[in-house]
C-alpha cells in the first residue's frame, strides 16, 4: 500500500488513475505505464512516435498471441501426459479460438479505457480479443516472461479452461449437477442477484444450495455464466462424491 | 569443471557420455538427463513410461515450435520498431520456416544421438527440424524460457537471422563482399579447409583475405556456408565502410 502511494503521489492524478485501474486488472503493479498505455491505444488515434513508426496495440496483439500459445501449450503439456502432438495443437486451438479470446477481454471491460476516435458502440466483437491480446504482450514487455504466465493462469487457464469440457466429456456443468441432484434425490436452488460493484459492466453473482447448503459461488457477466461457474466449482468440491 | 567431474562421478559411463554431448550442444550443464533422453526417441523406439503412455519426441516438439515462435516474434518486436503486425508474421514464419529448421538441426547433427528402431539413412529431411525443435522443449523443461531463449539466440538469431536478408535486401553476403572489393579496387581470397575437429561431421573452416589482410573466419557444414559467414562478418566488420 505504501510502494502505491509512493507511485501515485509522483505522479499526475490521470497516471494515478490509469495505475489503479491497471492494477485491479492485472493483479499487480504494473511499472511502465506507457506500454500499457500502448495496448489500448486504437490505430483511429492515429499516434506516432518520435520516429514516426504509428504507435497502438497491434505489435504488441502480435506478441501477446505468441505468448498466450507458448503458455497454454505448456499447461496443456503438463496436464495431458497420455495426449499426443495433434491432440495438444486441438485443445489448444479450442483454448485460444477467437471466441473465446473476445469472452476474455469483455469479462475484463477492456474496451472501456480504449484511446480511439471510433466510438466504442462501432467495434466489432474482435476488439476484445485484440485488446485481451495486447494486454498480455504489454505485461511481457512490462514484468517478463513468469508475470505474463501467472496472469494467464489467474484470468484463463483457471477459471475457463478444463479439460474434460473441452474434451466434450462435460458440456454443461449445469446440466451435470441437476441430474446428479435427481439421482441422489436433492435439492438444489441457484440464487441469483445482478451486482454491479464498483465496475461500469453490470455482473451477477450467485450461489448455489444442495439441500439447503451453499455448496459454492459464481460471478460473471451474465446469469448463465455465473450459474456455470457455481456449477463447475460444485463439480470439483464434489468429485469424490459425484465421481 | 569440479562441477562437470563430480555429475560424471556420480554417474554411469553411459550418462556422463550423453552429459558431455549435451553439454556441448546446449553450452550449459543439462540438469535432467531423462528430457533430452526423450527429446532424442524416435516413435520407432516404442518406449512406454509406467502409465504406458508413449515416451517420444513429439510432445516436446509440439513444446519447443512453440517456444521458438514466441521467441523469435519477441526478437522481431525488439528490432523492428517500424514493422507492423503483418510484417513481422511474414518475417517469422520465414525466420522458422521447415527448410530452416531441418538445416539448424543438421548444423548440431542431432540425428547423431537419435534412439531409433529405423535405419539414420532413412528419415526424410524433416528429422532434423523435429529433433531441433524437441530439443528447444527440452531446454524449457529443464531449464525454463531464459535459458531457452539465450539457446535460440546463440544457435538461431546470432548466426542467422538477418533482417536485411530476409528482407530480400541482401541476397548472398559473398556476392556483397566481391561487388564491393571490385568497386573499390580491392584483392580479396577466401582460404578453405575441410576440418572435422572432434565431431561426427565434416566441417569447412574458412578465412576472409582482403588485400591480404584477415578480415573474418567462417566456420559451417559445407564451404558455401562457411564463405557466406565469413562474408557476412566481414559486411559487419566493414559496415561503415560499405555503407
Amino acid at each position: 500500500m505504501k510502494i502505491v502511494q509512493n507511485i501515485l503521489n509522483s505522479r499526475s492524478d490521470e497516471d494515478g488513475n490509469f495505475f489503479l485501474v491497471l492494477k485491479k486488472i492485472l493483479g499487480f503493479n504494473p511499472k511502465h505505464l506507457d506500454i500499457y498505455r500502448k495496448a489500448f491505444t486504437h490505430r483511429s488515434a492515429n499516434r506516432k512516435d518520435a520516429q514516426g513508426n504509428p504507435v497502438n496495440y497491434e505489435r504488441l496483439e502480435f506478441l501477446g498471441d505468441t505468448m498466450l500459445s507458448t503458455i497454454i501449450s505448456y499447461h496443456l503439456y503438463k496436464e495431458v501426459p497420455s495426449g499426443d502432438e495433434g491432440y495438444l495443437t486441438k485443445m489448444r486451438s479450442k483454448i485460444v479460438s477467437r471466441e473465446h479470446l473476445n469472452e476474455l477481454g469483455k469479462d475484463l471491460n477492456l474496451i472501456a479505457y480504449i484511446n480511439s476516435k471510433i466510438s466504442k458502440d462501432s467495434f466489432g466483437d474482435n476488439i476484445h480479443g485484440n485488446l485481451f491480446e495486447a494486454l498480455l504482450g504489454a505485461i511481457y514487455l512490462d514484468r517478463g516472461y513468469k508475470y505474463c504466465e501467472r496472469f494467464v493462469y489467474r484470468k484463463v487457464i483457471e477459471p475457463y479452461v478444463d479439460i474434460e469440457r473441452l474434451e466434450g466429456k462435460i458440456i454443461s456443468y449445469k446440466s451435470f449437477v441437476i441430474e446428479w441432484c435427481q439421482k441422489e434425490k436433492k435439492t438444489f436452488r441457484y440464487e441469483v442477484y445482478e451486482d454491479s460493484g464498483n465496475e461500469s459492466l453490470k455482473h451477477f453473482s450467485v450461489k448455489l444450495f444442495i439441500d439447503g447448503n451453499v455448496i459454492s459461488k459464481g460471478r460473471a457477466t451474465s446469469k448463465k455464466k455465473a450459474e456455470e461457474q457455481a456449477s463447475k466449482r460444485a463439480y470439483y468440491a464434489l468429485q469424490d462424491k459425484m465421481g
